[in-house]
């Protein structure tokens, strides 16, 4: 029942996040406070020394953080955000972010997103805070 | 001098950020240590409750980061980042983010980005840490 | 007015913050939205190396926070806080932690901590999330 | 080895950490990488609203990270800690923190600390990164 709903939900964000569009971020999967996507690097992400931009990596982590603090159909943004990069990605590169709530005090919440490459080698490591709000993200569902 | 060497490194940074030309982020000025860009905010770059997707601010305050750290003509990559969201901004809106350097130790240093609106409200408060190489941006200038 | 509210708060907390005082951390002044504190480094406060402990400057600055943001009289909890150590400091270093309200959103607030020695160098910087509560400080002056 | 070589790290800072002392800070075990510690809650540790001060659920997450970075023999310093605080613990509560080594590039390490209380309810996660020096901890053991 809460992995269908979740499912809604990203119906609807994969509608209409377009920055994940024009960056080629593909979904993968979601569940109740958990996501996961996949970002396949082009020679147009990396910076001028040719491994991949932060910015770049840290959209992927964002869209997952999006996309599972709001799987519980309740409204939630970003307080805040961080991120550690703990090895270059380059060209070629697949990564991979999965990400899921570790726990909150009333209407905060901490998300941890891992992200790796194609060898499981650890290329980052993301945590969001977010905010929920009182309202519904399926308008039509009561929660 | 350290102001002319800043300004030929935001030249060759200009060429090649291809998120920040896709996003529509603008160079506004560099100096030693500092960068300033703007951002004019578009109906695409909204979340799905209307106002600005955090990744997008992220971006914009990234770019700066980017851009100030390498400043001085020694590479410098992000070791990592954290952004605070303080107060949501919408299409039509305009965001200025101006950082500088704060302090460092050996080959570590940070940064302070803040974003501002039109109105020179706080919009999200950004801290960047660089790790520093043995190379030149500038290939052919010795540093 | 509100100098004289977050005096009061001040003479309030000062009575009770045992971990301040085992420390020996110094109350130095406080304001609206911002408060200003001292510690002398002694020699029970280095790590096996030789410089400060960080968890001892890291309560410095938790110390001001505190104060900080519950100066205006609204009862506040540290929400999240980061600390980047940028050089190190000494037995015998007097360091001046001081800091101030940024911005906030909602029941969120942002207060920057600067710890720097008495050279006036930067030790480190240290940010601070509050959540704000109903309550206030002092209960029996409304807010 | 690499695990008798860790106790007799935790034995050398065993007899050192004064501020951990103070606080009742007790250490429990230490592998490679990673360490567990627990702290009993008393009165003194409580701010002025009863729930146990930030800062002492820092300092034991901050022993913990101490301890698990500078465990392979490599003498590592703090760069830089966040900690964000998802439930309140009281007086009579006994914490754990329980933290281990993720990933790292280059000097840098990150070392993810979680708190819990006596019913694994998430108290507070923590992130430290870790920069090593040259040296070894053990002044006699070669690294």
């Amino acid at each position: 029942m809460s992995r269908e709903i979740a499912q809604k939900i990203a119906e609807k964000f994969n509608s209409r996040r377009t920055l994940d569009k024009l960056l080629g971020i593909e979904f993968v999967s979601i569940d109740a406070g958990a996501a996961v996507m996949k970002l396949k690097l082009t020679e147009d992400m990396v910076n001028v020394y040719g491994s991949a931009h932060g910015g770049t990596i840290f959209a992927l982590a964002d869209a997952v953080f999006a996309y599972a603090c709001n799987s519980r159909n309740i409204v939630s943004v970003a307080a805040g955000c961080s991120i550690e990069y703990l090895a270059p990605a380059f060209p070629g590169d697949t990564l991979t972010a999965s990400g899921k709530f570790q726990g909150g005090r009333g209407r905060q919440g901490i998300y941890d997103i891992m992200i790796t490459n194609q060898d499981d080698k650890l290329i980052a490591t993301f945590r969001g805070k977010s905010h929920a709000t009182k309202e519904n993200v399926l308008g039509d569902t009561p929660s």
